[in-house]
């Protein structure tokens, strides 16, 4: 119904209140990145851009933090922050152009948060508003808050708990040097046990990553970062911090990943090169418009060990559904990024794209994984969430919502479905007693 | 009224159904080592002890996490991880004794803490029931989880959200090797600035704990580390890791000390030695009782460049309140704990040295830090709780509360504080507009 740009928290308040008034629901919106509708208009509704709230209030160097308003952009930050030796960590693929608010409602990933963490550890506060037009600040520069962690809940609240209006952000001191190594497998097997040992070595990489032959195929000749098109699948691990550190680590997870089955390991041994090597995961999505109208990424996560299981398992759904899927995988965490790929044009494919992407999620949560890994709920894993949790659940979900914002006008019909949504799409399970642990024996 | 000891969740929700039907408030408790009173029985309610509830259910050391039972003691984890070169990496002092249960619920810190986080972020996911019986699962072995963020909501939630009956901890590599340094300082002012130093190099040490002159003469005739009495200060520096990571970082460290103005450095060569230069700053608060009848540990945290200001501060509050102080602080989070001795024999001394807490715990916040470090709310800081969240705050605390616990019969009467409370106490601040950041620029 209509768009409004506050520039300072007066202006929000007052849009608050005429909304309140009216009963009209807002749908907070920073770059519109999202990849789960979470930022989608609502017919009837009102969209609070954080276009103009895009300052960056103060940095404190020797303190290491930065106060920023939401809509600040989250490369802007480590810019800002790069004449002292400073970033911020939480790097997702669309930094370029996504927001701190954003970033913050999603609890937003990236390749280096393997190490450096998601969002969430990486926001000291935030000043917001709810819908009532209370003014909270939450957080701040002590490590622990007493009370309830009303901050934990705020990150990752996909726009259904208040109005973001300034956010805290730890700075952390930028790498001395950093190396990537890309490592080529013969056997998907191989490179999961891979990615198992070098985590249970006790190795946090600062980045480790995973590509499937299809992606790599996909990307090779348009970025030609030199990745072997003929292995089952390609692992880049990157090591950073001063260069004793890194000439150790790197050893170790060289050793790591021959002892796997590495077929061929290849070192960056200059800050050209690592970016060079990097540059093909960095177009994995975008290099599939090269074979492909149209594609589907689908998030999901899963414990590291069924990697290759469910690869294999996508394998298979390839040939049922009849649609290629390119997968690239935060193998670190086991987060991983099937790109569905189909044409909109032909007939039920967008569809069945869908479908295939629904079962992937449901295998997802069968091997003990989860339903998304970074790229939120929103509206598109709504259904998902009536797979992932019970009622009890989604009920105390509600029930802390409606804490904040009783009117149930801030972003509604996303994140949260409603029971009577999952009694509907029938895949309500009774989780009583069931445990998210598979191999556990229970009481 | 009564105690119960259950041995398992078909126990437990029986205990809570008798307790729904009679409206008899419950009292969680783990071993009753918490210091803020969160476990004090409530007349007329029932206690529910995890004495029984005692077992670790299971240890994947490749997959690196533990399923224990809440009554589990936090060294029984790392005894049991030990054989695999693996630890539970928060270390409260009273880690002999306390329970996993209790650490969840205060969100437990250490000296380790500081490289390693406090609990919530070794905690990788809980099994509670509510007080409705409902079972909820929260978290997993993935790093994120959709929907709202309830576990970190119930981590530090003070047995107000849940009863316990699983906690998955994080199991961490043993680190190869651990060298300490003992500094010592002529000036308050030098080991505040080293402290700060440390942090800004960004190096984070295993531990740094600052030491002020009382409690060092306090403590070194007993366990005879090795301590400078005629320091104005000490600190203890703590680095662990790989052989050349600790050779790097010993060799930094000390170079920031010796710039900082330490006047002495002991480093530990041997792992005998080591625990030897650790013993005094462990034995510190029972040392207490050589000289003093009783004390008062308060735990406040304030911005680590506010140390020296803050421990001259007390020292006028000793002579104003004719109490003496001893002073240990976690001073790499800014997380102190002056020991306010007294002989509760003496009328009015409890009183006085409440009294000096309570201002000692103001001045934390006036200076941009918070009421609590790592021993939580409970029944001792509610009246601080008015001081330092605004009326809106609080009811969001409390509508988040009623989410889980709409009866209010889990654990009364602790953590949060009622507005009733608030106002008699007469120190409710209108804080709509007010920064908890304070040097900083508002709208």
């Amino acid at each position: 119904m209509v768009v409004a740009l506050p520039e300072n928290e007066a202006q929000i308040l007052a849009i608050l209140a005429v909304c309140r008034q009216f009963q009209v629901p807002i749908v907070p919106r920073g770059a519109g990145t999202g990849l789960s509708g979470g930022a989608t208009p609502i017919a009837g509704g009102l969209v609070l851009s954080t276009a103009r709230l895009n300052k960056i209030i103060r940095l404190d160097a020797y303190a290491r933090y930065a106060v920023v308003q939401p809509g600040v952009r989250n490369l802007a930050v480590s810019d800002a922050a790069a004449q002292y030796g400073l970033f911020y960590a939480p790097d997702p693929s669309s930094q370029l152009a996504c927001t701190i608010g954003g970033n913050v409602a999603e609890n937003s990933g990236g390749v280096h948060c393997l190490k450096y963490g998601l969002t969430h550890p990486n926001v000291l506060g935030v000043r917001l508003i709810t819908m009532e037009g209370e003014i909270l600040e939450l957080g701040g520069t002590a490590p622990d808050a007493p009370g309830l962690d009303l901050l934990s809940l705020v990150i990752g609240s996909e726009g259904l708990l208040g109005i973001l209006t300034e956010v805290t952000l730890k700075l952390l001191p930028m790498a001395q040097t950093a190396q990537v190594i890309v490592a080529s497998f013969e056997r998907i097997e191989d490179a999961g046990r891979a990615v198992e040992n070098i985590i249970a070595h006790g190795i946090i990489p600062a980045g480790l990553e995973m590509m499937d032959q299809t992606s790599v195929r996909m990307v090779e000749p348009f970025a030609r970062a030199g990745y072997d098109t003929e292995a089952a699948a390609i692992l880049l691990c990157e090591s950073d911090g001063n260069a004793n550190e890194v000439i150790d680590e790197v050893a170790r997870v060289s050793q790591i990943l021959t002892q796997a089955g590495a077929r061929h390991l290849r070192i960056s041994y200059s800050e050209e090169e690592r970016q060079k090597l990097w540059s093909g995961r960095k177009n994995a999505f975008p290099a599939a418009g090269r074979i492909s109208p149209d594609y589907y990424c689908v998030d999901g996560t899963i414990p590291r060990k069924h990697l290759a299981k469910m690869l294999t398992a996508i394998e298979a759904m390839s040939v049922r559904y009849g649609l290629a899927c390119a997968n690239v995988f935060h193998a670190g965490d086991g987060n991983l990024h099937p790109l569905i790929l189909f044409d909109a044009n032909q007939a039920n494919a967008f569809d069945t794209a869908e479908k295939m992407g629904a079962e992937i999620l449901a295998l997802c949560v069968e091997l003990g994984g989860t339903i998304t890994g970074e790229h939120g709920v929103g509206i598109e894993k709504l259904n998902s969430m009536c797979v992932q949790f019970s009622a009890e659940e989604l009920s105390v979900f509600e029930g802390v919502k409606c804490a904040f914002d009783p009117a149930r006008l801030l972003n509604p019909e996303k994140a949260i479905p409603t029971l009577h949504r999952c009694a509907e799409y029938g895949r309500m399970h009774v989780t009583r007693g069931k445990s998210r642990f598979p191999e556990l024996p229970r009481f």
